[in-house]
């Protein structure tokens, strides 16, 4: 049904959702119009008000319908330390965690220069005006660990030395709950290197 | 993010998908928000015409936006056959095969009388009146290959023999492509069955 009819431009319209093929947006598109028209209305308003209404925090970055987000805007958070992540949904992730109460930044990204993604791409001019305002003692890099997530925690980190704060890093290591047998190799040099006493 | 912020309601509203869980809407959600606005949009004006425009194909009952979807309004194809499917989706899978030039009708579902489905809810009273026009010489039967299936297709049948008209069921047998060993035992029974000279 790739046609020019509204059903056929339904399907072709859903396949802008990541993982959602040709067959999916099918099934999707016949779901919606035999069974849950007003879902599909209800999508279509929420859909609106968030591509027209979502900015980014002008104090973290991340994604947010107002201007300062609400983690930014609680005071009831440490406001000493700082993690430093690359997506919003890395913000959500530690959150659900409940293991850090402090406040984030967000790069929206990471340093690869050969895509032309610069320090000010990522708001490291953003992230330097904070570390100079002199509430930060501790920033917790938590980029993904790839190589470009592992330069750009590389790459704050210096900045924060030189100004006397100090960055640490969140622990490299099996991850809880799986199996050893299913772990690659990095992750088990960075496992092993990082033992500790018990 | 289940919360009443825009980005929560968005992330909730995708939810009406079919297989879209909490952690494929934040997916989603996310996707859209950072690299997609232009899409989003797309999308929220795509469900809009089509959940207020597509209607059913008055004369087989198909998903339309037309009062007669184009395969009932095509005078080239074969008015003499007939092939009666459950769902629209059913119509684009046998399109797709281009094995067949007749005709449809969509029950848009199947007698199911536990849940208060009969005859009149699947149109067969729409049905009937088309077998007494007179121009349909040969009702093929496409139901699913489920029990309301079979039983939606012996109804059907004996209303077209009580009329005359010849009523046939496409083969079960092995898939095409598939591999014996995982094709299971009521299948092979229909496939020995129904074996043919060669």
């Amino acid at each position: 049904m790739a046609d020019n009819s509204l059903i056929g431009q339904l399907v072709d319209a859903l396949r802008c959702l990541p993982s959602v093929g040709p067959k999916s947006a099918q099934r999707m598109t016949f779901h919606l119009l035999e069974r849950d028209r007003n879902g599909a209305r209800q999508l279509a308003q929420a859909l609106l008000a968030a591509a027209d209404n979502v900015g980014n925090c002008h104090v973290c970055r991340t994604l947010s319908e107002n201007d300062v987000c609400r983690i930014c805007a609680n005071q009831r958070r440490d406001q000493s330390q700082l993690c430093v992540v690359e997506m919003p949904a890395d913000v959500q992730a530690v959150e659900q965690s409940a293991v850090y109460g402090g406040l984030y930044f967000v790069l929206m990204g990471h340093l690869s220069p050969i895509d032309g993604i610069g320090p000010e791409e990522i708001g490291l001019d953003h992230l330097v005006r904070r570390f100079d305002e002199g509430d930060i003692k501790e920033v917790i890099l938590a980029a993904n660990p790839t190589v470009e997530g592992e330069a750009t925690s590389h790459y704050i980190a210096e900045m924060a030395r030189s100004r006397g704060i100090k960055s640490t890093r969140i622990a490299y290591g099996v991850p809880f709950g799986g199996e050893l047998e299913y772990v690659d190799g990095g992750t088990l040099t960075h496992a092993f290197t990082g033992r500790r006493e018990v």
